[in-house]
């Protein structure tokens, strides 16, 4: 949370008479484009251990997250109004119980070739993933909470690497 | 993040092999069904602040948030796998801007008459209106947080009210 | 183009604060709801005659344009932002051609027994209809013009029948 | 409506059998595309004064059917059946009320840098906008007519520069 | 196959005139309905020693082909141009080894309280199931077969119970 | 059924760990790849009378799976999760009667100037296809059967040509 810029045009999805509109990346070339996102997943205890007694179980809950967690990636550009449509070179999709805080970690990592960058599907990824966990435990613990969701890495374009570590 | 309860059943979306499935809806009534679902964007002092200021561009910003919140809400058993598809009779998001802590609060409500809850449908407008702001924002600042996305109230069904506060 | 009432409740996806919203159908009982759009696509004597002349080939230009619009009325919801999903009992798409104005006149007609009207998923079939034809003709004239697509009928609801003749 | 060709190939989605098939753009070159469509939403004198008299709502109305138009060109190819999947580098959508004739003119420019034209989602873009517009304003006239929905400009690709004035 | 009718009425979505038209279930009511269909992805026995040896693997390639698959059934009217959009109250998906053939055999049951039938969506929750195992094997087998999809069973409408053995 | 390789490689959607994930293209250059699937729609003698007695409407049926096969292609994406989108450049549906069995052989043509194959694509497009004529055929046979949908021929990328006769 920083560098944040002083003009208008900082909000780049408004034009000068202040409304929404998509960035023109017609001018842009292809270059590697890369994100990470990540976010965590936080439940009780009783449904943590619900969600890790069970080797087995617990690998379809996950997978099944993972899966919708790439679906959503690819659809990303249908539900975000402005994002551009674009072809996906990779979408992988990590989760790392965390034992002390009853929590499933989430990280998303989105690759392209293209002119714009990946940073809404990282995120979007991660959001539906961390949305179907929720669906999945929520008979156990209807207050399983979704935190921090945050881009955490981006590479490619002009604006080249980003951390927030 | 209470009430977990002690068997397997609990997680409802695995039968007795421990695979996935979707839980048949068929043997149940109709009832009115409501969720209301709640998040937060955290963004810089300058974001915030541009967000803010700029009272038409700040109403093109959550307005196109909430088009993509209310769009999500009615696919959302296109993106989580287990859900099902249902009629609703209405989704509402409403936005609270937050000045001591530079966020946006988001609050879904969704309803529906039918035999299952809206929980997800609420959760799902909730995280993709987030989404939505975090990319019209991220210019300025790209290291905005989605926070604390969770389920506030439910009710209908067989195990009527239930609150979050 | 008349009835038009003086309040602001008028425009009905807008609350009192001016924000749009999804109207609320939930204490609306099913009743039978029908509607039915009209359109035309009028295009030059040339297209129109390589479009007419080949009764095999019209058949199959006016079949497209027919699943396209039927599968559009069904698809509604994902793109109008403030419509209710609904179940749709009938979609139906007719064409006539109208050779004095080089012309294919398009009739939809929907139905569904439910808590809210039909007339956008009529208007939608219509209009996607439309565009198809224009799609599929362009190559012969890129000025086909979509003229009059408007609402001819509706029933069903607490206001019952309208024409528009 | 103007330069017809004469012969059967001019139906360019038809094969040597007459049936549909989508135009083979393997072996074209990426040139800038870019296409402009423009239709009209013509309403009564009672919904045009709601639609006008309140600043905010208006820009509520049009900006949701901005949001609309840009998520339908983006999905063009999906419900027009012979489109060719592409990737958008623009999407503008622009609202001007004619108080004269009581109507909104949408002008909706698309770009892309492919193999193929992007025509039709311009006039998808301007069709849904439309039809939002008419959703959001059908309680105060359910006689609203969308008008001369056409191509008005294009370039790129061998054909090069059209206009339609 | 059996059962075939003699007049012209039996292609129930074609009208007098030949044409394609959605049947019209405005005034059926609602009953259970169910529907089972099956298929049989087989394929050469190395590809299907590699599915088999790793207990883990084959959970996530099977499960994710039930994922797939679920989400099909519900998106079935968006594919399958005259199918009414319905409300399924279950989708569950079982695979069935067969090592004699080196076959998976998928069985697919699906359930609605609706007007219309739910065989359209056990048929394409099988066949995307199947063709999303195909997807995860075809780097150690091309030639992998989807053999024998058909529907076994279906209750429910005026129809009644039908068996397919 | 060949070639089948003997390290765990082979599944290519699993990585070290068991778990799936998309492949990724990035790395790859753009290559013509095309794919040809087959599959065939058996019914009973008197279903397949009742579609070829028919010209007209016999064209109205295939030309509706023709459409509906060819937006399954450009959606194919959507529905198999670790699939990359990407941009078909055509989609070609053809069918053969077979009156000696009584079916429809469909075969299915993709191509695309992309990092990976369309193999998926051909094969979907020739599922949906068959579905489309077993749902316009069922009210004459419930009992109509999918069968043998395989892919026939693929080129493009490193592995170059591959045929399945």
């Amino acid at each position: 949370m920083s560098n944040t810029p002083t003009g208008r045009a900082a909000l780049s999805h408004l034009d000068e008479s202040g409304q929404v509109r998509m960035v023109d990346v017609g001018g842009k070339a292809d270059t590697r484009r890369s994100a990470i996102a990540e976010g965590r997943v936080r439940m009780g205890a009783g449904a943590y251990q619900l969600l890790s007694a069970q080797a087995n179980a617990k690998g379809e809950v996950l997978n099944t997250a993972r899966v919708a967690g790439v679906l959503a990636a690819k659809r990303c550009a249908e539900l975000i109004p402005l994002c551009h449509t674009l072809p996906l070179s990779f979408v992988g999709i990590e989760f790392f119980p965390d034992d002390a805080t009853h929590s499933i970690v989430i990280t998303t990592t989105c690759r392209s070739d293209y002119k714009t960058g990946v940073e809404m599907e990282a995120m979007m990824a991660c959001s539906v993933a961390a949305l179907t966990i929720y669906d999945m435990c929520k008979a156990a613990d209807k207050g399983i909470v979704l935190e921090h969701i945050r881009l955490r890495y981006k590479s490619g374009g002009k604006s080249g690497e980003w951390h927030n570590d």
